[in-house]
């Protein structure tokens, strides 16, 4: 039978009664014929709860014991679900990480996935059993210790399974309906896209747009797994969420798929730096090695064997950032005259596979935020994005400009 | 290094305070070079938490994924326990039952320990780990799914490890300091006992004195495990608590050690049942079928081939006794005019090991319930037991009166 993985996050197993309605979701996908793999999340609520007593246990812990106490909260879940489809009548069973077993390296609480072996759970299948419901977010390691995925990594473990049973979709509920052309709280024109391609959603997830973990998406693209993000709050149909697909999937592509932007974006400009021939190693080598995200980077022509720096990097890596530039400055490794950080600044972007193919998108980007009289202070580009850094009291303006700008308000 | 295990029950790891606090007991005995095995219950309410979900998803749950569910509390609490003695400069790891593997049948929710592998554990010992920190509770089945011991099966698991370990001692640390010579809620005069033996521990027990799981008594009586009682909210002292050991260990008992009582005790009267023999089995063969658990039994003399039969059962069961005994009537395998419930009496117990070798303790215990002019309904007596059925609105008094008539607020 075909196999269909179903991923529900801690919103959509809240309680029991959230539990019974994910429960019945999967009850119609084994009416119609599928054999299901369900992957679950903690109880919404449940992981912090853990991850609090951790932390005020210490805050420089053993990731091994961390991922030990962190993984129960999924444990708890997905015996329930199992228990809430066997009362429903549907063959079910439930697994632990370490019982399927899902082997990752020894990161732990980052871990990456390894092998999921699938002869225990096809073997139950052919038994009869309709549902095996699995613990998210975990796996063991080569020593025999449980490790976890990283925040998030139930959706990696979803895209996993489906990649190593060869699922025909992996459906992702949620607490959202799918993916939208840009955030609905600030344009009330946006619009759910039908389908996204894996390279947009990657650019969107990592934009700020925090439906999917990065990470499945990756690997959704890697293995080519069809992703389908849906809300487990609405009536369920065939055309519900997104489908996050391969680019051929989709049968035509508007230039701009959607309008992302970020809040937590800092703008820091070293002035009058003394250009030569590998400062630009010099400046962000230490900033690398602090742990800087630095993430958009400009240079101002030299001036008489001086230029401006400037480069954006996380709010809350300010400090960090700072403390680099000096200790880099008093060590010689390199000259400036000043730093100045500039926390007011938010990230606009536009992302779109069409753009590979049309050109002027940045054109009228661009015109698009002049005539609203926003001044743009960084500009950087991909093959598929083009993003901006504004002023911050200028957001909202700006991803509804761009919004009405591509036309994301109609249907392709 | 000489291995000694502590247990630490719900009340005792309720919060990250109360597990600190643990810690700090552990770290003291590990300063007097014990290698340390601590087993650890879930915080206090979490069970029920789990247990209640459990339930209210379906009443007739698979047990597999009870256990499952349910075996999740203590893996929180291990690897907090591991996390704070950690943080105290203690090195420690966490075990849950699958990694030990603690190997148990696969009788779900009240399973039995098969095996308990040391080499794992002491191999850690020997690289200098000093706390192994064990989820209570839970086993591995030969299936390789999670088992439960039953309730209070922590204290279990904690018999179970020190047994493996050939451990030194086994220290339960609860919410009481030790065991008493009877209820101090209603005898004021109640003193704690600083010994008791195996066999009075396991009669007191069962007759609801809920220190410890009868099954882990047991088990430190076969392999001779001596096991301590005490209080992880009093200061530590090597005189702490009650130590239940071999009777030999015991320099000079008292004849009696203690009083019991229960208040679920029914009992329950077949009247005019036509006498005959093997009439005990064709009553008490239904009853057992029925799962009604007969602790006590009384026949009258038979006159004119007629006899009534007096038995007792706890009061839960007394509608299931009721309807077994109805349908043997029907059956036509037993006779009987009437039977009568009488849910309003209660059991009191006098214990000790003295009494198998000093007469005289039933006579004095009937005088002194015949002096308070209480009346006794049914009466039964082991070894080193005495029980009587008494209405229960005298049990408070009885349990005074026995308590001051075999001096038991005096030390021995």
């Amino acid at each position: 039978m075909p196999i269909l993985v179903m991923k529900f996050g801690g919103t959509s197993v809240a309680n029991i009664d959230r539990i019974r309605r994910a429960a019945k979701r999967v009850g119609v996908e084994v009416a119609k014929g599928y054999d299901v793999i369900v992957i679950v999340s903690a109880m919404s609520g449940k992981t912090n709860e853990l991850v609090g007593w951790v932390n005020e246990i210490s805050p420089f812990h053993d990731a091994r014991e961390h991922d030990a106490v962190v993984s129960s909260g999924e444990n708890v879940t997905a015996g329930l679900m199992a228990l809430t489809l066997q009362e429903m009548d549907v063959p079910a069973r439930s697994w632990q990480g370490w019982q399927v077993p899902l082997r990752t390296n020894s990161a732990h609480s980052a871990a990456r996935i390894e092998e999921i072996p699938t002869t225990n759970i096809t073997a139950k299948f052919r038994e009869g059993m309709r549902v095996a419901v699995i613990a998210g977010f975990q796996g063991i390691s080569s020593e025999g210790r449980i490790t976890t995925l990283g925040r998030g990594g139930s959706d990696t473990s979803a895209v996993a399974f489906a990649a190593a049973f060869g699922a025909e979709r992996c459906d992702i509920y949620t607490d959202v309906d799918g993916v939208y052309t840009t955030d609905p709280r600030i344009s009330p024109r946006a619009r759910k896209l039908d389908r996204i391609a894996f390279e947009e959603m990657l650019e969107l997830a990592s934009l700020g747009a925090k439906v999917l973990q990065t990470r499945s998406v990756e690997l959704a693209m890697r293995y080519n797994v069809k992703l389908r993000v849906l809300s487990s709050f609405e009536e369920p149909s065939d055309t519900a969420g997104t489908l996050v697909c391969a680019e051929e999937e989709i049968m035509e592509s508007k230039v701009v798929s959607g309008i992302a932007y970020s809040r937590d974006e800092a703008k820091m400009t070293l002035i009058s730096v003394a250009d030569r021939p590998g400062i630009a190693a010099a400046i962000f080598g230490p900033l690398s090695e602090a742990g800087v995200n630095v993430d958009m980077i400009i240079q101002n022509i030299a001036e008489e064997g001086r230029t401006d720096m400037t480069f954006s990097c996380p709010t809350d890596q300010v400090k960090r950032a700072e403390k680099a530039l000096r200790d880099a400055k008093e060590a010689g490794q390199i000259n400036y005259h000043d730093l100045i950080a500039d926390t007011d600044v938010a990230k606009v972007s536009a992302v779109g596979i069409g753009m590979r193919s049309q050109s002027g998108v940045a054109a009228r980007m661009f015109k698009t935020l002049s005539d609203e009289g926003i001044n743009i202070k960084v500009i950087a580009t991909s093959e598929i994005k083009i993003s901006v850094l504004i002023d911050r009291k200028y957001m909202e303006l700006a991803v509804q400009a761009l919004h009405d700008a591509f036309e994301l308000d109609k249907l392709a």
